[in-house]
């Protein structure tokens, strides 16, 4: 099952706010509808993003042929959709560059642009597919015997096209009949991590474990934990990895626990525009994202929050690095 | 103000089970009240229940004299009393101590009991003012400048008497104008940072900031803390650290960001009958606090969990402990 499809007529996604209580399909038919999921963040994640903004555009052409509009007309209703698309969540650059690769066609036609959103699709899919067969090659070579994988967030196929990253690799290592267990951390402050990476590993079957961020480092201090696998948002040049903040406290435990620490990421996240990690600012997001709990207050109201997106991992704690065409090993001083 | 306390004819407490919503004391005039705010964790902390152990003891024999029972009828009410009392809570030990401590006292009568239960709230409230004021010298011994110190969990007055350990330390820091800013842990699966830290601190004017859990490491990397303390639940006789889940990941983080780790504590947490971390223990609690929030699933139902409630901190990470009486240095070499 993929988190995002063209069923034929209409986009076919997971409503990811349901999860886990409930697993259902929506069918966006309209531009209209396409944009309300996103901005619910009934659909999310990086590769996700981009595959919703390439079949958003396919979509539009789609149903402005239908009533009729051609030449001009067609061209402005497109444009006029593919900046709505793109306006919804502006800071999200796979968004606006699958919505850009797709437009690149507009002069071909509705069926043009299809053709090109269901290439990108088919390109997202293989390339977490290649990542997550090397990562699970990658996984037997730094250990022998069956694997039990420490994992954060939600790196999985929810947040891409298929497979996922992290996750991905996981999956990978379970059909080749590697996988021992995985444990998996809540994630707060959104907790990803119980609500998605938990329903996923049910899904695919895999024997997993949930724990709070904080008890990542008992884990593996005690020895129950031969690798960590996770993804990232971004690769800088020298090797750093930022990633879903807890991520660089879980790379300190695994270096004093001596547990390889693995990052799955495609080409695409390595930036060798950003020197080190040193350069990336700090996305803060939404004081309620602490405070507040199922409409509750979980801390005196007006208690100030500091509430960073992500962090940063130094290269030397970062073991290696697998993208859909190689394998990078900052520790040991190569660079991305 | 002090946790809980005697007020003439009953022992008065701070609610903690409706902080920090609203700050209500409860009055307990009798046993029945006394044992019902003990099991709903209406107070809680080891210190605060061995006053509420000799506090309530000492209500028991108020009320039997009261209704006139002396010689055998007197002691036979105020036993029963105490075993029912110390099955509240069958493992905290601090509240069989507290009960047991003015149980001496039996055969001199009521006065004489709650004599015995006052003195035994001085000696806790003068306990963790000495570590709080030895803990503040320390802190300008390591760190020049006012302080920004990083905390987690609660080792507070609501778990104590009066004062606090590592809370106590941050007051002591706070009255001599020597604290800058204080760092507060939400410490999942509870949530004692949010719920009672912050609370604790706002109530004491001292400037401060709620994160998740895993922001600590990214806090102290990029150089916003001087300082963490915390508390402790057991130190072993190598010098290891055992406290609430969380504490080794911080320890961690402040070593690679070159902070000093402080852990204040009675002389009471010192056990030296357990020779490291490694033999102690990992007491595990319920799936659902995990799992659940305010009622509602965060993850599938049938998700198996790992919760444990602490961890151990090396004792190369720990910079010092200070008790009541000494400062030891673990990272160091000096050991209890």
């Amino acid at each position: 099952m993929r988190t995002i499809e063209w069923d034929g007529e209409a986009v076919a996604i997971v409503d990811q706010t349901v999860l886990p209580q409930r697993v259902e399909r929506l069918r966006l038919s309209s531009v209209d509808e396409l944009c309300d999921a996103l901005g619910r963040l009934a659909v999310r994640g990086a590769p996700a993003l981009g595959a919703a903004g390439a079949l958003g555009v396919a979509l539009s052409a789609r149903n402005a042929e239908q009533w009729g509009a051609t030449g001009e007309a067609f061209h402005a209703a497109v444009s006029a959709d593919a900046r709505r698309i793109v306006e919804v969540r502006p800071t999200a650059v796979n968004l606006a560059w699958g919505v850009a690769r797709v437009m690149q066609h507009v002069d071909g036609g509705a069926q043009s642009m299809l053709d090109a959103a269901l290439a990108l699709l088919e390109d997202e899919a293989e390339c977490t597919r290649l990542i997550s067969l090397r990562g699970a090659d990658l996984l037997d070579e730094l250990h022998h015997g069956r694997h039990r994988v420490l994992t954060h967030c939600n790196a999985g196929a929810l947040a891409c096209v298929e497979w996922g990253t992290a996750l991905g690799v996981v999956r990978a290592a379970h059909e080749r009949m590697r996988l021992e267990h995985v444990m998996c951390t809540e994630t707060r402050p959104l907790l990803q991590g119980a609500r998605l990476t938990a329903w996923e590993l049910a899904q695919m079957g895999a024997p997993h474990t949930l724990i709070v961020d904080s008890a990542a480092a008992l884990v593996m201090a005690r020895g129950m934990v031969d690798v960590v696998v996770v993804g990232a948002d971004r690769i800088a040049a020298n090797g750093d990895v930022v990633n879903k903040i807890g991520t660089y406290a879980h790379a300190l435990a695994a270096q004093r626990a001596g547990i390889p620490f693995v990052v799955a990421a495609p080409e695409s996240t390595v930036d060798m525009a950003t020197a080190s990690g040193a350069d990336v600012p700090i996305e803060e997001r939404a004081h309620d994202e602490v405070v507040r709990w199922g409409g509750r207050s979980i801390a005196p109201e007006e208690t100030p929050v500091f509430n960073p997106a992500f962090d940063v991992t130094p290269a030397d704690l970062v073991t290696a690095i697998v993208t859909e065409r190689r394998v990078i090993r900052p520790a040991r001083g190569d660079r991305p």
